[in-house]
C-alpha cells in the first residue's frame, strides 16, 4: 500500500504549529526558537521527511537535471564520454537523463521534445548519423535552453561545441602511413552525414594531395553501421579488388579491429603487406595482435568539458545574462603501434 | 536573455478567455467550442507552448522518470544492460536518470538519497563492490518505492531481482574444463563482497568436489578492480608459482583477455598447455586470438526484464495495490571456443 507522504503540513499538524514555522525551522532560520527547531527536526527525521523536488522545482525553476542524447550507449567512445559527463555532473550536484537515439533522426526529435517538456536545465547532444535536418535543434536554441554539442555536431547551429580537429588528426594519421612507405592508401570512412566522418575523409584527401598521391574514389569505402563486420567485409573487398593497396586508414578502432581480423585470418602480414591505422584509441587497440596504431581522442575529457560549458550557460541563463557561445577544440595524439611500424 | 515562458495564463490573457478554457481546449474537452479550441491550439503552437512537467508532476504525483544506479558505465556488461533498460523505458515513455557509483558505497548512498528526493517513480540498481551495508536500500523499501535489483544484488533485501544462476553457470564452465582434461584448475575470482563473485567461486568449488579434485586455496586469486591488468598479473603469478596449472576459470571476459595477453606474450599455448574460460560473452571474446570460451550472460534482456518488473511495481503502487516481489533467473549458455578446445 502507498504510504502517506510526510509533508510540511503533516509535521505542522502533528506539532500544532504553522507550515511556515516548520519550513523556517528546516531551513535553520533564526526567528524560530531552538526548542521548536529541535522538535521539527526530530519529527522530520522520524517520519523520513524529504523535500519534494517537484515543489522545489516550481519555485526555483531549476530541475538540477540535464539531458544527454547520444547515438548509442554500447560504444567505447560514448560510454567514456558519458562517464566524464556524469562524473562532472555529480561534482556539481546535477543529475543526468540519458537518451539513446539509436542513430535515428525520428527518435532524436522525439527525445529533444521530451527533454524540453521535462524542463531540464540544459541539453548535451551528439547527433545521430541520420541527422541532416536541424529544426528540432533550432527549437532548443529558440527557447534559449543551455545547449552543448559534442563529437557529431552540426556546423550550422550557433551553440557551444566540444570537438576535436578531425581533419587535422586524420591528415596526421594518413601522413604517418605515407612516412612509413605506403604508396596506395585506402580509406574506410564513416556514414555520409556526420560532420566528423566528412572531416576525417577530407583530412585523408588533403594528406594524399600534399604528398602528390592521386586520390582514387574507388579506394574509399563507406560504413553504414560503423561495425566490426563492415571492417572485415571491406578488408576482404580491398584485398580482392585492389591487391596493391599497402595502407588503410579506418574511421574508428572498432572497424579497424574488423580489418585486422580479416587480414590475420588470411595471413596477410600487418604492417609488412598492409599497414593499418584506426581512430579513437579504444582500450582494446593495445590488446589485439598486432597492436593497433590509432589517434587518441580524449573522450572522458570531452564529457567533462561539455558539462562545464553547459554549466556556464545554465548560470548565465539563471542570471538573465546572454549565453557565451564557446567552441572548444581538444587535442588529439597520434599513437604508433605495431600495425603501422614498417 | 531568458525568454518569458508561455504558460496557460499567457495564452488565456492573449485570447481574453479563462485559464480553465485554455486547459480544456488543449486537452480536447468537448465543452469548448471548435472555434475557441482552434484559436488556442494555434496560439499555443505559435508561442511554442509545452506543458510544464513540474506542474504536471505535482498533480499526478508521477515523474515518468526512473533512476538507475550502476557501478560503472564503461563496461561492456553494464552498458548493454543500460541499453536494454532505456530501450524498454522509451517504449513506455519513461526517462532514465543514470548514476554511476564508481564501486563506492559512500557515493551509492548519496545517489539513493538524491533519487528519493527527486521523486523518481522507481529505482533499478546493481550494487557497488564495496556494498556490505544495506541501510540505504532498506530506506527505499521502507518508502515503498518500486525497486528492482539486478546482477550484483543483496540476498538480504526483500525486493524484485533479475539475476542469473551464477553458481550453476560457474560450475558448468569448470566442469567443461574438467571434461577437456584439465586436472589442476585455478580460479581468478571477483572481489569479496558481491554476491555474484561469491556464487561463481562456490560454483567453481562445487565442480571440483563433484569430480574429486581437491580444492587448493592457493589457486584462487582475488581481483580488486576486475581489470585487464589484474588478469595479466595473475596469469604471470600462476605460471611462475604453479607451473602444473592446466586450466583457468576467470570471473569475467575482460580479465580473461588479460590472462590470454600474458600467455600469448610468453608463448604458452592455449588451450594445449593451459585452457582458459571467461564469463559474460563480451563481443571482443570472439575477436581475440585464441577466441575465448565463455558463459553467455543475457545483459540486454536483463535490462529489459528489470525495467518491466519495475513497471509492474510502479503500476501496483499507483493503484494502491501491494507490490508483488518477483525473482527472475535468466538462462545462461556455455560457449565453447578455441581457448578451451583440447
Amino acid at each position: 500500500m502507498k504510504e502517506k507522504e510526510t509533508t510540511l503540513k503533516v509535521i505542522a499538524e502533528k506539532l500544532n504549529i504553522s507550515i511556515t514555522t516548520v519550513s523556517k525551522a528546516l531551513k535553520n532560520y533564526s526567528d524560530v526558537s531552538p526548542t521548536t527547531r529541535e522538535k521539527v527536526l526530530e519529527l522530520a527525521r522520524e517520519l523520513h521527511y524529504t523535500p519534494n523536488s517537484f515543489a522545489v522545482n516550481l519555485r526555483t525553476k531549476e530541475s538540477k537535471t540535464i539531458g544527454l542524447i547520444i547515438p548509442e550507449v554500447v560504444h567505447h567512445f560514448f560510454s567514456s564520454v558519458i562517464n566524464g559527463i556524469i562524473a562532472e555532473a555529480e561534482k556539481n550536484e546535477y543529475l543526468v537523463i540519458i537518451l539513446q537515439s539509436n542513430e535515428s533522426l525520428e527518435l532524436e526529435k522525439k527525445q529533444v521534445q521530451l527533454l524540453i517538456n521535462k524542463r531540464v536545465d540544459g541539453i548535451i547532444m551528439s547527433l545521430s548519423n541520420e541527422s541532416n535536418d536541424d529544426d528540432h535543434i533550432r527549437e532548443i536554441i529558440h527557447r534559449n535552453i543551455p545547449f552543448v554539442m559534442f563529437d557529431k555536431i552540426s556546423k550550422m547551429i550557433p551553440c557551444s561545441k566540444v570537438i576535436i580537429d578531425d581533419q587535422k588528426a586524420a591528415s596526421a594519421a594518413v601522413e604517418h602511413l605515407i612516412t612509413v612507405g605506403c604508396k596506395k592508401i585506402a580509406h574506410i570512412r564513416g556514414p555520409v552525414n556526420p560532420q566528423n566522418a566528412i572531416d576525417r575523409f577530407l583530412g585523408y584527401k588533403k594528406a594524399l594531395e600534399k604528398n602528390n598521391i592521386s586520390f582514387d574514389k574507388n579506394l574509399v569505402f563507406t560504413c553504414v553501421r560503423v561495425s566490426f563486420e563492415e571492417g572485415y567485409e571491406f578488408a576482404k573487398q580491398i584485398c580482392k579488388n585492389h591487391p596493391d593497396v599497402d595502407g588503410i586508414f579506418v574511421i574508428t578502432d572498432l572497424v579497424a579491429v574488423g580489418v585486422l581480423a580479416y587480414l590475420n585470418e588470411n595471413n596477410i602480414k600487418v604492417p609488412e603487406q598492409i599497414a593499418v591505422i584506426g581512430f579513437s584509441n579504444w582500450f582494446m587497440s593495445q590488446v589485439i595482435k598486432p597492436k593497433l596504431s590509432t589517434v587518441d581522442q580524449p573522450s572522458y575529457e570531452m564529457g567533462v568539458s561539455a558539462f562545464n560549458l553547459l554549466l556556464k550557460e545554465i548560470r548565465a541563463v539563471k542570471e538573465d545574462k546572454p549565453k557565451v557561445i564557446e567552441n572548444l577544440i581538444l587535442d588529439t595524439q597520434l599513437i604508433i603501434r605495431e600495425s603501422s611500424k614498417k
